[in-house]
């Protein structure tokens, strides 16, 4: 039943992109892998989509949104945790020093991470999530965090899905995390949300049972867990792949190496005016390898600036 | 979209149902959470069902098929692996003593399943499983174990998702094992699969990226583990899960105790005839709890002989 949308003229699925190598070239992916007849046709229950999310489909500057969820948590619940004056880590995000965090390094993240997502129901911890996406606002820009995702990414998505291609995240970002808003953002449901975990436990709370999100580290989705990650979630090698940064690479690599048609993405952040700049030298969202290596393996490189006649949503 | 579907006459998807209180229980129950106005509707996007495979959609006598294609995978391979003389399990295996393994215990199956899933690639894999189910047969029916699956269950998968529900498999088995034929037998989709897994790690093979199956356990999805993997896969509380023993107790529990309308489904084996009785004294698919808890519950107990106008595909 999909032949129509597939036959009907794209262009008003990707209104943001502008004409030129990155938008063709998606286009003619899409033609050939849904034209039944094609050489390059792919049955629909193959048409898998995997999707970056920091840098890819929202922003990430100047660190993960995540993480000034983690900090707010901290700062808002401290009055609870007198212990907490005793972590040098969750003393400076208390004080909303990110720069005192990152000092610690990745433990110092894990701790911040721990105090703020651990230790309540998954119930609980998404609707925290909810409430802050609620009323945080981006300290740059001012606007709510989940207003600052790619409004041609979102047309992208909405695409593929009208021809046939199911669409995954596959984040280095906590997948339940993700889960409270992928949905409305993204069209992406919860059960399609592939990410960095923590363990859970089943037991009873307040006379009923529930999820338990506990202190310690599940699984991390990033670099080779990406296709480790795709495997245990999704079963299948996709037919296209997105990112933003080397921690997608192998993400990309799994994904184009596969037989047939498929396609590599990569964005790069170009925009200072609209967005932000960076890429290998730039410690979040570092992209170096996939620029040396990627338009020789035929991955589509979008320049933000040149690509993309609108960022956020109007 | 769904309006129609909704409001047509259920009955000719659950043809192999017989008229009775297991049959309308579940036909009133879709009815109420689908009928817009109704108090019990339920939004699609939450409509989430679970199923158990092992005795709830498929048999699993006299021992678990996945058991079967583990033991004839090292019966073929044994001539490439002389050191598996060197274990009891394994050479009970060589020897189909199934009494042999079993009586090494959980380490004996262990021992068993990691000769025949590991140290190979996900694909290497599959396409093992998709060869010895085109040529294996069932011992005691001499047919296909993919033909073993039970119609009314096919039924009532497609009833709902002709009522907008979304269906997983959540089973105590391998989780690649089910991915290979589930999509043909029951219309799963293999990123709607739950299951036990072993780890997984992304390596070069041959020259090309792959995933390779490490022996090291990974995930047990019983029991507790059941609404664990639920949550860390789907992300989202079911509306309706079925099972067969007590290894779903607790994803029945963690589904009906949720709020708003849910509803939990037992396949109790009372067919001796037709395919195999067991309950509380059986080693695999034992079921005592649930009998005894399941009906002050509110959960369905569906009796195979009486409930069950057939039981196999024609
Ligand atoms: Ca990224
Ligand atoms: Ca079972």
């Amino acid at each position: 039943q999909k032949t129509e949308e597939i036959n009907s003229p794209s262009k008003h699925y990707l209104e943001s992109w502008n004409e030129g190598i990155s938008k063709s070239t998606i286009q003619e992916f899409v033609k050939k892998t849904t034209t039944v007849g094609s050489p390059d046709f792919v049955p629909e229950k193959d048409r898998i989509a995997v999707f970056d999310n920091d840098g890819c489909l929202w922003s990430e500057k100047p660190f993960y949104f995540q993480l000034a969820y983690a900090i707010d948590f901290v700062k808002k619940e401290a009055p609870n945790h007198p212990e907490w004056e005793n972590s040098p880590a969750l003393k400076s995000a208390m004080e909303g020093d990110i720069n005192g965090i990152l000092a610690k390094g990745e433990h110092g993240i894990i701790e911040v991470v721990m105090a703020s997502h651990t230790g309540m129901t998954a119930e609980e911890f998404s609707q925290n999530v909810k409430d802050w996406l609620a009323t945080a606002k981006h300290p740059e820009t001012g606007m709510a965090y989940n207003q600052m995702i790619y409004q041609p990414m979102v047309e992208l998505l909405s695409y593929l899905r009208a021809n046939g291609y199911k669409t995954f995240i596959v984040s280095g970002g906590g997948i339940d995390f993700l889960r409270v808003w992928a949905e409305e953002a993204y069209g992406i449901p919860p059960y399609q949300v592939v990410g960095s975990s923590i363990k859970a436990k089943y037991e009873e709370v307040d006379g009923k049972k529930a999820i338990v999100k506990t202190p310690e580290l599940n699984f991390i989705d990033d670099k080779e867990g990406k296709p480790v990650g795709i495997h245990q979630h999704i079963g299948m090698r996709p037919i296209i792949a997105a990112g933003n940064s080397d921690g997608d690479y192998q993400m990309l690599e799994y994904t184009t190496q596969g037989s047939g048609p498929r396609l590599g993405i990569l964005i790069h952040h170009t925009d200072s005016e609209r967005e932000f700049a960076y890429d290998s030298l730039s410690h979040i969202g570092n992209l170096k390898k996939g620029l040396i290596d990627g338009p020789g393996l035929g991955w589509v490189i979008v320049d933000m600036a040149k690509d993309w006649s609108q960022v956020y949503p109007k």
